[in-house]
């Protein structure tokens, strides 16, 4: 059973409790969302003040993908607004366990993503730690890029690394390029978590979308 | 005659386009944008993604406050997205006379921001290459601020700094704490651009905020 | 009557209690600490574990300059430290009216320092707020340095900036190159708070020194 | 036969070298110095000049940890301070092999320290270059942390990594949270230098923690 | 069979054409070009325009080595200079992944290059769409450095790397300290290219140079 | 009388110092040499090796400008490489005092250089240290731009800023667009160097072009 994640990133951002009410009608389980700050990547998205203003309109699970620099400035707010995870990138944390712990201690699950050309083992030493491993099967930053196949090696290699870590219940996430020709690899390869943006939010019927990729 | 600008930081961000045509109907000038990248400001808003999405909702003119490090990376964005001033601060550009010249390139108005502390006279060279010049009556990245009580002297040396350059048609805006109570003493210090938050997109008759404000 | 400031950075680090107790009983006024980071200035210095140390063995008021990167991360702590003065540097701070409300938030009076190089006119906005200006008289971050003979002029300067707008409690204070053979001039030009380094904790009879510069 | 460095973090400040005779006399073997610079980590402790001032009241070694970024500018003057150990972070050294035989061109030995989160195998080109690999048991930066008890492993691991590379000399240092109830643990997982902060300047009986530690 | 690359860096910048004809007639098969920034190492060599001087002086393939922060800003004018090989530092990339495919799609050959203490492993996502790894076989920025004995090994395994990966067509290229001492060496661990600054600039005869090195 | 200053940036990079000998032999004054890093401005020209290897093509007094973040890090070796003036751009210089002081006890002339938004009033403090103040002309970074207008009136500023200070023997450059056209009006504004790029690199007849900007 996949938790499918449609990501706010291709939602209209005229009307986003429409489009939010619209995919948890159509069958979402959680909502992801792309906080860019335009350093860490090039571009620049939305922030805290956007997403605590949707929290009164749904009661999916809010996932945040933090793809900025010094992501533990927003998670004591990120958790006032009710987010369940917070994903921050290996790349941008050199104090990685720290920022898991700030986490925690602010009531919410940890994640942590990847970029496509990071390996898995640097992971290694806080693998027990963990709620959820992000494997990004495009550079972050913009849409509409296509699935690097080599990410379904890295599926693989984070699902071992957790079982061995003895945290079986922790989730892996993937995002980027998943869409009806691809999840079928993306599952088998052990997803749990399939991050969806114009695949959903751009389909004519959402709720089959959705399904479809489920 | 001033013109009002309502800031969309104030609005309900789930539902952008009704807070942009509810503002428009009641009298607004312009919309006021305020990019913030958790960088320049310890604050991570909105950028060039969620600005687009607004374009075909109104036909009121953006203005766009870039509270951003490396503003120049966003202009040729803003203006595909219909953006007609863009402003950025003073304290982010080493190369201001370019960014000025970049923004006019791409067939824009441009603004220099100043932070509350900063002099009108850092703007003594690039005076009669701007169109606007916006005082900072509060410090950016948050809402809710007072009115600094010095930014009317500053008011008054940015018109006079334009005027003395020979560039009559440039606007003061000015952007912090304007409301009913400081709205006198901005105008006749001699602003022409009143960015209102909370003022207009707090009040429970908007359209009576802004003629308030006028 | 001048201020007399000891600057900590030319006592024994390895007896401070009994460094600090000597200058109080020689008639030092307050005590000036500078704490430097390595990276506003090229030496790291000390920072607030040793200034809350030193707060129970006397009870001249702690004058703290900061010559460091985002000062604000500090106040708060230096509050609790049982600080007066915190200086930070025009040059470090992008939001400096933003840091000098922070300071006073924390109960505390602000002082801004300007390098050799730059100007007093850029504290032309902010002058009402200050409770201090430090005029370095050498450029920050070694101690044995030569007083700069220009720094006379910006002594003037700051006490008629400070004097122009309204702020006559205010004070000025000069930290570098400050001894016997300089001292007399430097009183001449307004100062009020002397800051000394090796002129005083280097003198033989540290009692005397304090006397000479007075 | 393990080698105890109480941290001088722990210490009083305002009487260093006492504190630091007194751990002497209490069979201390080396002194852990805790450089940090608020940048690397969000605290700044002390530099060169304290560490030069204690040089003359000890026998013991010094024990240099640079949480700092650019520990590449501290070496000369560490030398000369009488150091023997300085230790630097792998997540601060882009240029790790080069840092390290600046610090062996300095004639002090070199050690590499590395965060909770950091893998072993970040040092595996340089294994057989090292003195000493530090394991950071705690995150960097704050005392009064917890053990995190996955550091065993990476104890071992590290311990594995110096005699596969014929390194059997180069010794194993952890730093953070240990104490009486974690010392055995730690010892057996092969740690040879144990840095000790509140354990030992906290204990009334320093002597008697140090005895106990060993 | 090797590839034999001559460093421009040890030409004599004041007559480069003659220099680079030099050494084509002297059986050189590529040029290699060490551009650097200042930042990434501390030293400044050259950019694009004079890489961009040289093309129509020389037949020779152009091996540009990017010892820069944010080398994707340079992909697009040394594509424009002829280059045929754009190798960056996995230190330098965040984004390694987007870097690669930018080179590609600009039409040249993708490398990437490791710093002595950067273990091959951080390549392992990559392996299979790289045209090159490059050992550092001292550390960048400087000339008259000696051959790291340690790199023979990480030859060894970037060669079973590129091959695991299915990508046997790729080579492994050393630079640093290679001369008629080493070269036997590096050959025999299984280095396809050879980067040589004084052992073939420096020498009286550098047909001479490069056969012996061949 | 001016000083011609041709700009190597123009020169062909790969017979250098036939074009140095070219335009001494034209009658050119000094030769202006323009370090940029690709950091403080988004180009990447050449540093100390391409310049050391010039000096003993010409006798020409060489003329650098510094286009680099920390520029103190060459100072050393820019003097080793004979070079007589070194400009440092004020935007680049938290501590611009110090800068003007290493440079001139390494035995150079020191020069400051201002973007074109940069007012001349920056240096009032400084202006008795100079031996030059550079106005450029265009922003920095870039061949082929066109003169801005408004630096006429810097010109005049700065030379009223030296003169004031009791520094007549100082001398003002201008870099940027000085051609056939604008040359008149920016001898009558006061400037004593010329640098020119393409107005005597790019032109048939050097000599000719030299004596025509005279």
């Amino acid at each position: 059973m996949v938790t499918i994640c449609p990501s706010l990133l291709s939602a209209d951002f005229s009307r986003l409790a429409d489009e939010v009410q619209d995919i948890e009608k159509g069958g979402a389980d959680c909502l992801h969302l792309d906080l860019m700050d335009g350093h860490f990547v090039p571009n620049l998205t939305f922030g805290v003040p956007l997403v605590a203003s949707l929290r009164s309109h749904t009661k999916l699970p809010f996932d945040a993908h933090l793809m900025v620099e010094h992501p533990e400035t927003y998670i004591e707010d990120l958790a006032k607004a009710g987010v369940t995870y917070i994903t921050v990138h290996q790349e941008a944390c050199v104090h990685l366990d720290r920022v898991i712990q700030q986490i925690h201690e602010a009531g919410m699950k940890a994640g942590v993503a990847l970029n496509p050309a990071t390996p898995v083992s640097t992971l290694s030493c806080v693998a027990s730690q963990l709620d959820m491993i992000l494997v990004m099967s495009v550079n972050p930053g913009f849409g509409g890029q296509k699935f690097i196949p080599y990410a379904l090696d890295k599926i693989r290699a984070a699902r071992t690394l957790l079982d061995q870590a003895g945290n079986c219940q922790a989730v892996v996430e993937v995002d980027g390029g998943v869409n009806a020709k691809t999840v079928g690899a993306v599952k088998e390869a052990g997803a749990d978590f399939l991050v969806a943006g114009s695949a959903v939010f751009g389909a004519p019927d959402r709720a089959a979308a959705i399904a479809a990729l489920r």
